[in-house]
């Protein structure tokens, strides 16, 4: 197995695109990750895409073939990989195993979606949870990730103002990420006041629809430096199912998927929850952010919230948690997530986050999350 | 690079099976496939599976974790992957990949389409088109294999009686093939009188609308024979991109992602077509069959037709082409096409073919297509 680097990375604007077509959203990252690596776009050898849904959203299917096309790509074998939001995160790790396997050397892995040509994105986001069991039962995202955020309440003590502050914290980031959709801060206050979604969970604990792409490439390591002095290490690369409905489960507070995902990462790294010094993290709904925390080891189960509450997870505190600013305010165009947080652990171990890097960073973690867990894709990256 | 092996194949009955939910045809296929290995379900360490459009047939993505629930795989890292018609192709190549690069050891690629649970499949069938530049106008795919057939008759003299010969050694196979869709005899006069449905193509060139799943066992060839007798290896996994959208080729009778995975492909297993004992081919359209012949390299392009009339395809002849019966007797579950072609190879190297068994092969090839060429993916398997 040969070990594997990145040595490119970008990201579209996060936001309402509306002046911008799904093509060309994704167009536009791949030039930039190129451009941004010191690869001509002939070396290229092969793609990965994460793409949740075009086919509900944009009407097309067979992604890959017609970006490949767009960015004059063919004949490169370039494939779509779907795992729902969590797309981006096995687009990533598809491209590490095509490099790892030897069967190609120089691999796009990128993600896309575009959410806002659509009257009403919410059943189509559905499609990601179980559809006979869930959807067409009525329940819809906001509805499972209450009921979880209610459980951990009533288990542990978590309060509606520890959530506000995952929020409060991750806006504080985006507010400094000129690519977030939301780059302003808010206030626990905003939150506790905003519009009701599902009990307890209010507008500003939930991820926006978001348009945007974003990409990377991968080399093998021997050769990384042939293309750039900065080049970023996979030291893991993982991935886990868990039960796709909720009622499966036997504890709901806890996302199995990203236990055992993180469990193999920091076995395959040979590293511990210790030694991650930021981490990127699946809050599609800021109770998810909290059981994230948990789920990847920073802290006992039902801990995260005080934790949060505490500032252990802002920039300069304990574990920086979403220095990009995460789903919440950075954005969350579904397939294109995993793939943007690694973009942002790759600029933080380059020094380069502007004005929230990541002091004296040497190992950063991302964690993409598809449902409500049914997929979980974990990697560890270091200089 | 680790050589991978094929140990258990598997396909479901292709048909209308409208008492037969997507969920559970995939989980017949996985688990007749891993009945036919000698594997047991723990030792299965990841599943890709290969799906067209499982979000506009039934309402659902997120299918690898769907899967991997009601299958029993979980925590197992289970991906989806989406090329419309050419998935099956590209998930049997991610599971090579898989095996290939260590990562994983024992690996599930299956396919499965389930295309009757909705009133009209022709605009979501379309979705693998251009939408912009083609199915938005109101092109549909016979439309477009149309117009590459009357292209051919008019740059080769290929005949209407050629192009319906494709489809009646077709039937001649599937006729011996129990799992077939459409498993009885045609003749010339039969499809030249069916119903047109885009000039010059009638219904009896175009394969049908089907509901299946298929599945193959993968593991690394020096592991194979713990599990197995009768291992097929795989010699060559290759894949290609073309343009997604027609007016953009030079030439609409040559479908270069063919000609690129197959020229890799003969490459990657130091091999020739004369080496090739036996193909199934992508004949979505009976003239996709002349261009596979054509492009796969049996026979000089614009020699397909006379080739097919001469009686050169059938089971005993030249090359045996579609043993099976192909997509147009056996059936066309997008996702699922690619995976039965290899499962069917897999029948013929084994000598379980029974009554359509190609005599002494020891050589097969698969070749799937998306759309119309925008990806190809080639495999070469042996004894």
């Amino acid at each position: 197995m040969r070990d594997v680097a990145i040595i490119g990375v970008s990201q579209t604007k996060f936001g309402e695109l509306w002046d911008t077509s799904f093509r060309d959203m994704i167009t536009e990252a791949g030039l930039k990750a190129i451009q941004d690596s010191g690869i001509k776009g002939a070396d290229v050898d092969a793609m990965y895409v994460g793409n949740m849904s075009a086919g509900l959203f944009v009407e097309q299917e067979h992604i890959a073939s017609l970006i490949a096309d767009q960015a004059g790509l063919n004949p490169l074998p370039c494939t779509r990989v779907e795992a729902a939001c969590a797309s981006g995160g096995l687009a990533l790790r598809s491209g590490i195993m095509a490099v790892a396997s030897g069967y190609h050397d120089i691999v796009i892995s990128a993600g896309v979606e575009k959410m806002t040509d659509v009257v009403d994105p919410s059943p189509i986001v559905s499609t990601a949870s179980d559809q006979e069991w869930e959807a067409q039962q009525g329940i819809n995202f906001p509805s499972l990730y209450a009921m979880i955020a209610r459980r951990h309440m009533y288990e542990y003590g978590t309060t509606r103002e520890q959530l506000a502050m995952f929020s409060v914290v991750n806006h504080k980031n985006g507010a400094r990420n000129p690519l977030a959709q939301f780059g302003m801060e808010i206030t626990v206050d905003q939150v506790l006041n905003s519009s009701m979604v599902a009990d307890p969970l209010r507008l500003l604990d939930c991820s926006p629809i978001t348009d945007g792409a974003a990409a990377a490439i991968l080399c093998p390591a021997e050769d990384a430096h042939k293309y750039t002095d900065s080049p970023v290490y996979v030291k893991a690369s993982t991935q886990a199912s868990g039960t796709i409905a909720l009622h499966e489960r036997k504890d709901i507070t806890t996302i199995d998927s990203t236990v055992h995902a993180a469990r193999k990462a920091y076995k395959m790294a040979g590293l511990t929850p210790k030694d991650i010094d930021a981490v990127e993290v699946h809050d599609c709904f800021s109770i998810n952010g909290l059981l994230a925390i948990e789920d990847l080891g920073f802290v006992e189960k039902g801990k995260a919230g005080s934790f949060v509450e505490d500032g252990m997870t802002e920039i300069d505190a304990q574990i920086p948690v979403n220095p990009s600013g995460g789903l919440k305010s950075r954005g969350h165009p579904l397939g294109a997530t995993g793939i943007a947080q690694a973009a942002e652990i790759v600029w933080q171990l380059r020094g380069e986050a502007g004005k929230r890097q990541v002091k004296d960073i040497e190992v950063g973690m991302t964690h993409n999350i598809g449902g409500t867990g049914g997929t979980a894709a974990v990697h560890i990256l270091s200089n």
